[in-house]
């Protein structure tokens, strides 16, 4: 059923959204405070239930694209994602019904929202990846059949790309990458236009609304000095991901992080309080992998998350520090994103790692 | 007064352009054989007098981007520029009404006229560079006001982007050659879209006419056994260019080139066959500076271009070989590409080079 965001959503919203990120989909704080200002200055938006959306709506999906570092060296403005939705739909000759977010994460469950605030438009709830991935290809709606493009790219100085690549989403992508590159770093896009129809058929459901669960159950705990990883763990078994659960909980002892070609790719270690062992997680912009040695804990598409070992708050890749300390958590994939069709466009093999996907659960199990 | 462009016309033209391309502008056989078909298939070219265009035409100017090493590896099948074109004036939702070349050159002299053929448009006999550069931003059409965006760029593949960046053409020259790159090196443009007033204000009129003269006093002098070179003197006097010289014959001894960010960069060293002098020619793409030891010879905007030594043929930078036999010419530019806003744009220091320019007359008088 439709609803209006309250103002008091929204930190929820933004550390649940960061939750399912994956330490990627850039800092939830910058992206809370635009969408807040708008809230305040009196402006409303409205969360469709993909059941609400008309079949022949148009829905768009908003976000922004780059390295995370550099975004937070970079603030957005906010008038740049909507300057992409108003280009592509200059460029459809069509005017958007609705909004969807490309991804989870802090800002990039943000942008969407920063759009439907100043354009009036409604948000739709749910998403294109059900956590954050780092290439516009990677998302349910092209794997289930929608063109990404055209896609239309702008940044802050008002320069605009659109891009049309038919049914090509991987060079819609390479492209797209390569403008936002020249753009600085970062850029804002509106993306995959597509019918109320086939949002109902390739988003992930309802991920706001878990996200907005998601972060309101780590408050809570935290307020009811409960703990907010078992809150987490109790509150995903009721979704379309199941399963949740800590891999290791310790201390950053090692970053290694590079920007290059418009990513951030780096490794991170996290070892035991007692030194007894020693997680590696690989990354680009997202957690891609956790390893122990030749254990594997998880591995993309499953979703591994680093949160503060106390408060369990989301810390996105570009903010790993070394003598943090923190839970790997990670989270079981939901179905839709299980399917040979998606793992062939985000399993670990579409990131060059030599390892098929084994689902969560069942390395969990041992 | 309209002509229209006969078969026989096209290698002189081809031929004459591929001078006035300074090494630049692309290979003239690959240009010459596709609108040969066209010709051959029945297709006419109207070519309009600058004067002729009327004042609220719409004027697009076409080209193919990248470097020229590439376009020899990848011919272009012939769609290509009118995709362009195509997707151009969707954006503008007006069609146009003519084409201009973006600069001479042998392939760029000749993609515009293949547009001219397949679309029935007629062609404007001028262009925006009166020689071959290598950058988006150096067109007159820029220099004096003219919007290089929204410029449609496409590959082979049916790839398009659309790039808007106001009145800044530096940056439309960045985020288009970051594309060119990310289509492998090589795309066809249509840009600049300005009125037929715009057109008479900032181009550099009868630039074909001239390439044709050009082309055809070499080819004749050829057949009646004179110097092609002092024909080419002779031909240049009473044009707006006005002057023409040999600055040096001899032997390439060295040639220097390297792929990297979409332009060819590198130098020639020719030395003069009893070995008394050598020159060296820095290019991008074009010949940007002619030199003996400390002696400048000839510099950017004048035009430089290396010519076979027995038949005048002009050979590209890409195409110069060890051993070749040939003359190093230069022409001096014409005034609309002399004034202070001009050599702002692309006059040395544009391209890096520490160096004022002096005009080749005045460098030739000693």
């Amino acid at each position: 059923m439709a609803q209006t965001l309250q103002l008091d959503d929204l930190p929820d919203l933004a550390r649940g959204a960061a939750v399912l990120g994956t330490g990627g989909g850039g800092d939830p704080y910058i992206g809370l405070r635009l969408v807040s200002a708008e809230l305040e200055r009196g402006r409303t938006i409205t969360m469709l239930d993909p059941d609400e959306v008309d079949d022949d709506a148009l829905v768009v999906a908003s976000a922004f694209m780059g390295a995370p570092t550099v975004v937070i060296e970079k603030i957005p403005g906010g008038d740049e994602p909507v300057l992409a939705l108003r280009r592509l739909e200059a460029h459809l000759g069509r005017a958007a019904d609705a909004i969807i977010p490309m991804e989870c994460g802090g800002l990039n469950s943000m942008v969407p929202l920063l759009v439907a605030a100043r354009t009036g438009l409604p948000i739709v709830d749910g998403d294109g990846m059900g956590r954050a991935l780092p290439e516009l290809q990677m998302e349910t709606f092209g794997v289930y059949g929608v063109s990404g493009s055209p896609i239309a790219i702008c940044n802050e100085r008002g320069h605009v790309a659109v891009i049309d690549t038919g049914p090509d989403n991987e060079s819609m992508e390479w492209y797209a990458r390569g403008v936002t590159v020249r753009m600085g770093g970062v850029s804002y896009i509106a993306e995959y236009p597509m019918t109320g129809a086939q949002v109902k058929e390739t988003a992930i459901p309802r991920t706001m609304t878990l996200a907005l669960q998601l972060g309101r159950v780590i408050r809570q705990a935290r307020e009811q000095h409960r703990d907010p990883f078992q809150a987490l763990v109790d509150c995903l078994a009721d979704t379309l991901y199941g399963h949740g659960c800590t891999l290791m909980e310790g201390k950053v002892v090692d970053v290694e992080r590079r920007s290059a070609d418009g990513f951030v790719r780096g490794t991170a270690r996290i070892a035991a309080y007692d030194g007894s062992r020693t997680v590696e997680l690989t990354f680009q912009n997202e957690h891609l992998m956790a390893r122990d040695g030749d254990q594997l804990l998880a591995i993309v598409p499953d979703l591994i998350t680093v949160l503060d070992a106390e408060s369990a708050a989301p810390i996105t890749t570009e903010s790993l520090r070394y003598g943090q300390r923190v839970r790997v958590f990670a989270i079981s994939t939901p179905p839709i994103m299980r399917t040979p069709a998606a793992l062939a466009v985000f399993g670990p093999r579409a990131f060059g790692l030599d390892e098929d996907w084994i689902p969560l659960e069942k390395l969990a199990a041992g």
